[in-house]
């Protein structure tokens, strides 16, 4: 089957390669329908590894290295299913979390899955979904209701990402929230915001196109990062946001989250950075602030999958694209790269 | 009457001043016995103003502006009241919560007055005590029981900053608490964490003699900077600290507390910075940690009073000397700077 593997920075090829064997004991096989382009995985593709072992350095989870098959936004059918598998069974249509992990240590008995010690991702740790088949682990899967599409489904898991952010921003009913970035996650960061309940939400973003996408997709204002500030203060008579979400990595988006939470407010950071920033910790003391890491989903994938059943997510203006896996480099990782004012969601198709 | 009045820094003068007039509506007269030197009054005599108001720029909540009486950790006794004060009546021993607020900002509104839109201090933004008399919002004021000493009394107030700073952190029954700085409030921090069922409470601090008063405090263990995360990720299997609490203020104790807390943990910084700090927040994003601040404390004062009735949180080992007001520059502020290894608490008795 042909598969687009990771060799390196820059070096991703659609090859041939043997299909998975059998599940194994705990797995489940699955036949990939579509699969989303991550920021993940564009970040291993222009500076990579990042989070895929680098070779020679087998994933502790996992034991794998490059080369390896990318891509973990999938959704697909289960075509077999290895020994002591019953939660998913062949014919169901799936969706999967990305999280691989031990099980055993102290982060996941709590749940925190997403904390695993040995914490693998599908797509980066172990093969993914950027292929005609797969095999994973049974409880990673997640059957979908016929209320949800297939290119819908295919964005469970960056919707999944997004409302975890939300739920470590302790967003409430009747907040502000300031979203800054409106990429893939700020967008749904956006929704994810409104569905828990937020009167208002504010987008940050410096591109035009984007801050349109933000306002359709329910934002109550846009601004780029020179007015916020002023915008976000003078539409909520000096109080701030409650909760602002940070969903860009850039050393300066931090800061400024922070600045947008008003007294007492809480900063979430969702980006991935690839700087330091500085911080000066008396804006977190004197008025009592909250800066709040988040990383993946523990959990929130039945919640996604209800929202985006009932509509209180939408999925389908977000993918901008539909590409078979052969096109991925040029019309995907490079389109990507190239025109940030055109896309928000690719979805790859294998064949 | 004598106060000791902030006039600029390395400024402050015993003066004779004309003593308050008869307490106004909502207020209570008290005789202060006794009065501690705060780490925010060494600030204000080294490098002030820092929270006072500069010269001819008064206080929005208060109206004052240099010279005005320091001192706000006081213990005394009511001496009269003005119109309408029901809570405290003449002959009641009290100590006093050092906010200074409107009441009516939405922060106040919600029980956060400590991040009250005009929030001033006793003893910063209005006369404080300093002095033998002074007159104060009868709402600042809390009767004392009988089970604490006048001397313990006179440190309600910086324990109430560090249980709120251990009530930020969410310090829970068995968790693992490290506290950067054992000066006053790292004293007071590491009491309180235990109050809250630390099951261990590591300190971090350079002076040895700062650390010897922690483990007499009940302190598990302590240790200096630079060996501080390799004992405390050895003596939790790995784990961390639950929650980390910064009281120093140095912009690299803000890091090193970040780093004390382990994968999920929360740090709080409740020390005063004069200087940014550098900080990767792929610190905050891949383990998902907490950076929460604290300032001050908003309805810990009963809570405290409870704790220091009973013996759980021991105020009397922090005494390090008791001076009259006419010696608080050489014995008071000069000594504290001096002599670190030596004092915690200064205790000064007006006259």
């Amino acid at each position: 089957m042909l598969a687009a593997r990771w060799h390196g920075r820059r070096d991703v090829r659609v090859e041939e390669v043997a299909p998975p064997g059998a599940p194994g004991a705990g797995e489940a096989q699955v036949r990939v329908r579509w699969c989303g382009i991550c920021g993940s995985d564009l970040h291993e593709y222009v500076a990579g590894p990042i989070l895929i072992s680098p070779a020679g350095r087998p994933h502790p989870l996992t034991g794998r290295e490059p080369p390896l098959t990318l891509g973990h936004e999938l959704v697909g059918t289960v075509v077999a299913v290895g020994p002591g598998v019953e939660a998913v069974r062949p014919g169901d249509r799936v969706t999967a979390d990305a999280c691989l992990r031990c099980g055993t240590c102290p982060w996941c008995q709590r749940g925190q899955y997403n904390l695993c010690k040995r914490l693998g991702s599908v797509g980066l740790a172990a093969d993914g979904g950027f292929a005609a088949l797969l095999n994973l682990p049974a409880y990673t899967l997640y059957a979908l209701p016929d209320g949800i599409a297939d290119e819908a489904a295919a964005l469970c898991e960056p919707f999944a990402v997004a409302l975890h952010a939300v739920k470590r921003g302790g967003v409430q009913p009747g907040h502000v929230v300031a979203v800054v970035g409106a990429g893939p996650i700020g967008l749904c960061v956006l929704q994810a915001a409104r569905a828990a309940g937020a009167a208002a939400a504010y987008a940050v973003e410096p591109l035009a196109a984007r801050r349109e996408r933000a306002l359709a997709l329910g934002a109550t204002a846009a601004f780029d990062a020179g007015t916020a500030r002023g915008e976000v203060y003078a539409r909520t008579g000096g109080l701030g946001a409650d909760v602002a979400i940070e969903c860009v990595g850039h050393p300066e988006s931090l800061p400024l989250a922070l600045e947008l939470a008003g007294r007492g407010g809480t900063a979430v950071v969702a980006g991935i950075f690839e700087q330091p920033s500085a911080l000066h910790a008396n804006r977190l003391v004197l008025h009592e602030k909250r800066l709040v890491g988040s990383i993946a989903y523990a959990g929130e994938f039945p919640a996604v999958m209800a929202l985006l059943a009932d509509g209180r997510l939408r999925a389908e203006p977000l993918v901008t694209d539909r590409i078979a896996l052969r096109e991925i480099v040029a019309a995907g990782f490079e389109a990507l790269l190239a025109e940030r004012e055109r896309h928000v969601k690719v979805l790859v198709a294998p064949e």
